[in-house]
């Protein structure tokens, strides 16, 4: 199952780190405590729609940017999962069929 | 300030009523309660990234896509608000224009 507060902290974390800024003048400028910030970054907690506006204002980005750049990330994990799901899925077909040779041939000799 | 479970509920519930279905199928079907599903549509709760996922599966849309369309959505509402501002500041120029002339017009009488 792939999460979007992970996904949006990590747009989040680039677009302050691209200005060179810090959690504490981001936090500030958000009236957003330092901690809950950190938080959100890291995925560790949901932002409210009205603190995630007041990040991104105080980023001076538009929500619409940061849900776009959301959208590709989770686009690219979604095709990544299925993947994952796909090679699972095939694993067992090609480990099965060998073992079930050999087990005739064992049985044969 | 443009708030985004407003715009998301509105994307999920487009999303189901395209499809047809009722507030009780998809409930059921993404493990949330009904009223809770049905306060998300309406943007009166946040979903957190775990529940709107299971909605995501239930409704069988990619979380890219509706993170898509809340992206086109934001942006709308965002070109809205800024042109409400612009509309703003520009007001009190265009009424005060008229305004000056004719107390001129009257004292100059």
């Amino acid at each position: 199952m792939v999460l979007v507060r992970g996904l949006l902290g990590d747009v989040l974390r680039r677009r302050r780190l691209r200005q060179g800024r810090t959690l504490r003048e981001v936090s500030a400028d958000a009236r957003v405590s330092l901690g809950y910030l950190s938080e959100v970054e890291r995925g560790q907690k949901e932002a409210s729609s009205e603190l995630l506006a007041s990040i991104c204002m105080a980023l001076e980005v538009p929500l619409s940017d940061v849900f776009a750049e959301v959208s590709q990330d989770l686009a690219r994990e979604e095709a990544l999962v299925a993947a994952q799901a796909q090679a699972l899925t095939s694993q067992p077909l090609v480990l099965t069929r060998p073992a079930v040779d050999s087990d005739v041939v064992a049985s044969a000799a």
